[in-house]
């Protein structure tokens, strides 16, 4: 059955459900929007999503947009390799966690990049620092969630890890390179600050299936 | 076994979970806390849940908090009378339409509403203008996902009707008596512009368990 994930570059959304085809091991053909050439809002798109937005998955007859909606169907689809665990129970502590990383760590990283990435942030550098702010605060939660284990629920990967990546990956891209006058993003330096969590990274880097999801345009410019 | 179900009087989030609960027809004991007395962030509540908000569902050995995590844990927990469908297509579609409310109709009031509940509105008239414009723009597009069913997912209750119904009387309830100078919410009377998602509504009123699901402090206001 033809798999095709629709993507953009560099969204943490797309990415998240390009790891969460990798950490099920199922094969998907990648294709790559351009949003700066208007790809994300052609016909053919907006058909797949009204929102002209990505991720887009179309698997088989099922067409579903919104990144956390693609994993939740993934998880029905093919429950082999489970990604929000065997019981009720931990079921409902990886989907907390799913609900906080989306309801705080990336709305607070949004908040901070929207206004950034629109050149619309004058006069905006209080409310933008406090999204940092607040990015960074999580990101001391996020640590904590670790709690020895080698991913974010446990010995393999689940949805939590699928969405805390790519979040944590775009902070620390976005941020040293941040000049913009009055925006102190106060970016966190993974390894010297949060060890536990630098290493969880490099575990993740290391699964199968990691690398084809990478933004592509982060490895043509590293 | 014992459910209990924390919530405030008139958090749409709380009314999620405990309209969830009333459509799998699932007893539960409804335990009310007044943030304004700090009964969010006693010891006890931040032990259930350390961000200090609800809902929060305890349900014999499980706690889970974030209500989109209560209602994918309650539908794992307990599968019959199912509110994200029966097949992983509907549960595609299901799902996606949770995130969608989520993502861009609860975003918008949230907007409007947190700067407005917290007098922090001097100076952000624009953006909170827009936000009630989104607003009003996501429910001329949740009216079109009724598509002539009874209710948003079909002939019986989702996790769809879940999150929208709080949502939608919310802003009801909200709009006509905001008097801020400078905001303008444009809130749509239902009934003369979306009567299809006005009936929908009297459907939702009329379920089993809505009355109990109801906030008592705009019960006895009324």
């Amino acid at each position: 059955m033809a798999r095709t994930l629709y993507f953009v570059s560099g969204s943490p959304f797309a990415w998240r459900a390009m790891l969460a085809l990798a950490f099920k091991g199922l094969d998907y053909t990648a294709v790559e929007l351009h949003g700066s050439k208007g790809e994300t809002k052609t016909p053919e798109h907006l058909a797949r999503n009204p929102r002209g937005k990505v991720p887009v998955l179309v698997d088989g007859d099922v067409t579903v947009y919104e990144s956390v909606a693609v994993l939740a169907y993934l998880e029905r689809a093919y429950p082999e390799t489970p990604l929000f665990g065997t019981t009720p129970k931990q079921a409902a502590h990886i989907w907390q966690r799913v609900m906080e990383v989306e309801g705080y760590l990336s709305a607070a990283l949004a908040g901070a990049a929207r206004p950034i990435f629109t050149q619309t942030f004058a006069g905006r550098e209080d409310e933008i620092n406090q999204h940092f702010a607040d990015a960074r605060a999580e990101i001391a939660t996020v640590d904590g969630w670790l709690n020895g284990n080698d991913f974010m629920a446990g010995d393999s990967p689940s949805a939590i890890d699928a969405m805390l990546y790519p979040a944590l990956a775009m902070i620390a891209r976005i941020g040293p390179s941040l000049k913009v006058p009055g925006i102190t993003p106060n970016i966190p330096d993974y390894e010297a600050d949060f060890p536990a969590l630098a290493a969880w990274m490099k575990r993740v880097e290391a699964l199968p299936g990691f690398d084809d999801a990478y933004p592509p345009h982060w490895r043509s410019a590293a």
